[in-house]
């Protein structure tokens, strides 16, 4: 069985970078990738592009065909994935199952989004596209609609406060301060979160992740060809879960089953479990989400993740350190770059060269979401092969 | 290394079909392939879809999610692939790697569109989403437009004429009658074609495939597994290739780099060549193509592809027949469906329940191109495994 390790990270600034065009924020991702890895890009036999919305956002589809271009790849395969805000991490795996199957030894991997070319609320319409938008999109949900009826589910099944959500938010925005490419710069307090204007209550500004464009890019490769770089993190398991793209079908509103099956996968695949994993990246688009998260990955009970981070589990010194660098909140989330930035942050990690570095972390753990769970992926990290 | 086989094959009538939704038609397809393989979803342990455009004409992305669900899939692991007009055979590309990384043994493709949910106009803008939209579509070039300047260069490269062209159509048309899943069931003449309306000239209405709904499911299986079937056909290579997504960056306009690439592959994978093929599939989204591609794959030499339709190279009695079922022209072009119909078309072909029956075919070939060559993906199907 082939192993692949990831050799190379680079991604752009994540923000209204209106100055850059979709096209822009790839090629310099990529291209930070390659400077890191020390590789050529003729070195790169294939590319695997995340995306969400570029088609709704940008009237651009065909994706992987314009980086094949603009990144010099050209007439190389490329493949564009899309798994809505799981689109990033859905294009890691396939990468990662090309590899083992032997088609190739080095294989970029591009999460791209440009969500500032239209105006916030045709952005917010676009990205129901992500959930089931003929049987609840036409009703009048949002996203942040969607997720709201979640937190709602969660504090009366379990009696989580707006003030636990609230933490995730405040710990998302501390880890940012530091981190160069994140969006947002500046700390918050409960307070600040629970007197931001309500989105969709109980959710309010400052619980939801931003609009943001950026691009994210990891180089993998095979075992057979890793030992030349200097950096390699490998990729321990990929696991991939779905459930149903709306929430009306959904046998609970405070759990996403997909997730289960994802996770289940890892360790099955791996061997490890939660107490061998040392950092974790979870998709904090909403701050419910975070805590829904901690509980489906099995790092605390079910329903007891507000407790969990209330009692500051996932702060830097805290049982299961989490999105240390900032997380969705407060990196910024093009949607189709996040599963690939996380990556990116876990890998730091191991390798020792990241934003709020933690001392002796051998592994770690990425999980990225799609729509409202429709699709879960999740991959470990670690810094030995096995 | 694990091979692979096309073990079962379904599809949807093509055409404007007013009263099913996408979903609707990606459950139709999938259903008939499951009967056709005669294996339970129960089996299927990953599902891969391939689709344009649902983002902009159905305001859904995420789509592999809402099958998923509607297929009954759910937790497994599902993927949309897209690459415009190739959406359908990059699914099963990375369908056909995912088994041979060992990761599955038995896998469904899905190809699937919904393109009469808007106006036609809405749907030709979008479409030019396949293309470089900033670039070239911006300046307000359309499909039809590009390949209507790759149908005048050439014309005056090589002396094509419009009666060539019309052939083409002329022969998808004919191979489509009997085909009861064909958009179009008339039989048109040369002058037809010549005298129907301009769309861009060269190109009048008869030299362009037509907006189609419609969906089109392969199931797959590894050679561990693909003795339990009745009618396996063998994936004996597969070979993707990549070119710039708009037409100015490219050297010449009367060639699709990104075939020369895959052919190349999956002539180096097979050790086979075009005198080992009896049928082939190519992509005749507009008349042109179909010619352009048989130059491409090297069916005959560059810039005799007009000749060799003149000459009847192309009929179900020539030297390649071409098509057999009706090509996208014949048969309708639901874009992210078109790529696994032409597998269902040859696989049919070998099996010996195609349409149009062709004696003794051991071998063929497919050519599915997304956009004006962004991307070219070719597949190799036998009868025998090797």
């Amino acid at each position: 069985m082939v192993d692949v390790a990831v050799v190379g990270v680079g991604q752009t600034a994540f923000g209204e970078l209106w100055e850059k065009s979709l096209r822009n924020l790839g090629v310099e991702a990529f291209t930070a990738a390659l400077k890191d890895a020390g590789v050529d890009r003729a070195a790169v036999q294939a590319l695997y592009v995340g995306n969400m919305a570029a088609g709704y956002m940008s009237s651009q589809e065909h994706l992987a065909s314009l980086f094949a271009d603009h990144c010099g790849l050209m007439p190389k395969p490329v493949v564009r994935c899309e798994a809505a805000c799981a689109s990033g991490s859905l294009a890691l795996r396939q990468a990662w199952l090309s590899i083992k199957s032997g088609a190739y030894d080095i294989v970029a991997v591009l999460g791209a989004e440009k969500m500032t070319d239209v105006t916030a609320s045709t952005a917010v319409a676009g990205l129901m596209a992500a959930g089931d938008a003929e049987w609840e999109g036409a009703i009048g949900l949002t996203f942040a609609g969607l997720y709201a009826l979640m937190a709602r589910a969660h504090m009366h099944a379990f009696g989580t406060t707006r003030e636990q959500m609230a933490l995730v938010s405040v710990n998302n925005h501390k880890n940012a301060m530091k981190n160069p490419y994140a969006q947002f710069h500046s700390a918050i307090t409960v307070e600040d979160v629970l007197n931001a204007a309500p989105i969709a209550e109980p959710l309010g500004l400052l619980d939801c992740s931003p609009l943001s464009d950026g691009a994210a890019c990891v180089i993998l490769a095979s075992d057979k060809v890793a030992k030349r770089f200097a950096k390699p993190v490998w990729v321990l398991g990929s696991g991939q879960g779905s459930a149903s793209l709306g929430i009306a079908a959904r046998a609970s509103l405070t759990e996403m089953p997909s997730t289960h099956a994802a996770v289940a996968d890892v360790w099955k695949q791996t061997g490890l479990h939660n107490k061998d994993v040392g950092i974790l990246e979870v998709h904090d688009c909403f701050s419910i989400n975070e805590i829904i998260a901690l509980e489906d990955l099995g790092f605390c009970p079910k329903g007891a993740g507000g407790k969990f981070v209330e009692n500051g589990g996932i702060t830097i010194s805290g049982e299961i350190p989490t999105n240390t660098a900032g997380g969705l909140k407060g990196i910024g989330h093009p949607v189709g770059a996040s599963g690939v930035r996380q990556i990116i942050d876990v890998a730091r990690q191991l390798r020792g060269d990241a934003v709020n570095q933690l001392n002796d972390v051998k592994r770690g753990l990425c999980l990225n979401v799609g729509g409202v769970g429709g699709t879960a992926i999740v991959h470990a990290l670690g810094v030995e092969r096995k």
